[in-house]
């Protein structure tokens, strides 16, 4: 049994690698959802829906975000209407963003909507959103102008500077069910290749969590998203620098060490080895960047056996 | 100044027709919005977008309602999720809610949205809804049973028997700016050849609507739905004679007699107009039939005359 604390596409690239080495049905994977949005008086869970394109098989390899084979009629329409389009909702990803936001006001809650969601796609991956409650990542920017997640990362492409962050919501927010019971009994709880700052501390921050995964910081395996200095993705790097973090996976590991005994690391990054030993955590080095298929069950590999 | 009471594809051509003999500027339509629905947690007023619709020249001649140039690619796929999908959204009818429930949820109203949505199609007719807040048009079945319109309509096909029909919240709602104006100062209102019971009842509904179309009565021309003691589509006669009324072009006229001076009632129907006569109602005799832009055209002439 694997739990795998997860944002979007790189934990759903480990998660597909996971399902090639594992059996499925024994993992689980508690997501962020504070990146959630409403637009268009629609409930969109960017991050859950990437994990369950992903392990769906329907992700977009070209543009690395949204479905394959998709369309985009309704955006064109809205554009002609004046309406908002900077986010931009794909016509078969709109499916999804009805679905969900149907049962939501028909009284489901959102780890229902994940349930029937995957089995609608055929997933036997249990995904499971960190709380069925709204939590909602807050970015301040140095002047005090307050960013939602989508705001920030799509409609400003994190160019703007980040002074701290906040999870609007969280001390108000319970664990899904299944959730703590998903940290306490895995064989390994696995803290994806996410950014640390957006993706995973939103998670944590979830009342009750933080401390069920401290309680099984020996099983705990983290993966860094820094490699070489650099997020492989979106604006981690920058993220960790702005608050003040060392951006690398050394920074990565003293922002991860009450948590997990292990760290995964780049090759790149093997001269980092003894810095994070020192800080009282195992170091394990490997190729992290997950090219393809191939590379993502070799680390799959490595982290199940960490 | 014209001011058009309006259920949608019937009073959407007579509107058409009176585009083309009247500068379309000048004209007003107030809109049903009984059979409104919230679906996937979008705002959908139908009779609102079969006007503009049409008026945009965007109508679907082929299916009778919809847009033309549609695709389905997001029911498609929420069919494949397990999704509710009997009532059909096309894709270029999803940016219309998308835009509308963005709107709402803003802040804005349904007027503005109405206006809004027709300067985006760039129509110069005044497209009113009748009110701005929610008002529900309910069906209840001699069993008890209580269906919304689009139930009764789209999910039931209207094979089901009606014993009364109600306009819930309509109590609460009051006239959407502009309304009770256009119905004072228009040179002549029209009541569409739209279903009385519920297309134009709730529109009456709304308080102190009815009052101000009795006022006008000397000016008020009504066009009959029914033609040869039918409905030319949708279930008004059976509605009719379910809930007690005389299914002809007469019913029609008892129905509307304290409303409107005038009604014009179809050639097929001439032997109706000492009966009509007698109730009180002057009696216009033409062809209401509006197989196409022309003849509708040659209706509202008459119309707007009479």
């Amino acid at each position: 049994m694997l739990t795998v604390l997860s944002g979007g596409v790189g934990a759903a690239r480990l998660l597909r690698g996971l399902c090639l080495v594992d059996d499925p049905a024994t993992i689980t994977a508690v997501v962020n959802v504070g990146d959630d949005i409403v637009l268009h008086g629609l409930r969109i869970s960017p991050d859950l829906d990437t994990v369950t394109y992903t392990l769906a098989g329907l992700d977009n390899d070209v543009t690395g975000w949204g479905l394959v084979d998709e369309s985009w009629r309704v955006m064109e329409e809205l554009g002609i209407l004046g309406g908002p389009v900077w986010f931009a909702l794909g016509d078969r990803d709109l499916a999804t963003h009805l679905y969900r936001t149907g049962r939501l006001d028909e009284g489901g809650s959102l780890s229902d909507v994940a349930l029937e969601l995957r089995r609608a796609r055929r997933i036997d991956v249990n995904i499971l959103p960190v709380t069925d409650q709204r939590l909602s990542t807050i970015l301040m920017t140095p002047s005090g102008e307050r960013l939602g997640f989508q705001e920030y990362f799509v409609a400003r492409r994190h160019a703007v500077e980040v002074a701290s962050i906040s999870f609007d919501g969280a001390d108000a927010c319970r664990p899904a069910p299944g959730v703590l019971d998903a940290i306490d009994t895995a064989d390994r709880v696995v803290i994806a290749p996410s950014n640390p700052l957006v993706s995973i501390d939103p998670i944590l921050a979830v009342p009750g969590v933080r401390e069920h995964v401290v309680a099984r910081r020996a099983d705990v395996v983290a993966v860094s998203p820094i490699v070489g200095g650099v997020a492989l993705k979106g604006p981690a790097d920058r993220l960790l620098r702005e608050t003040g973090h060392e951006v690398s996976a050394l920074g990565v590991a003293r922002h991860y060490k009450d948590l997990a005994a292990t760290i995964v690391i780049d090759l790149a990054d093997e001269s980092l080895r003894d810095a994070i030993e020192e800080i009282g955590m195992r170091c394990i080095i490997t190729d992290t960047v997950m090219r393809d298929a191939g590379r993502a069950a070799a680390l799959a590999t490595v982290v199940r056996n960490a």
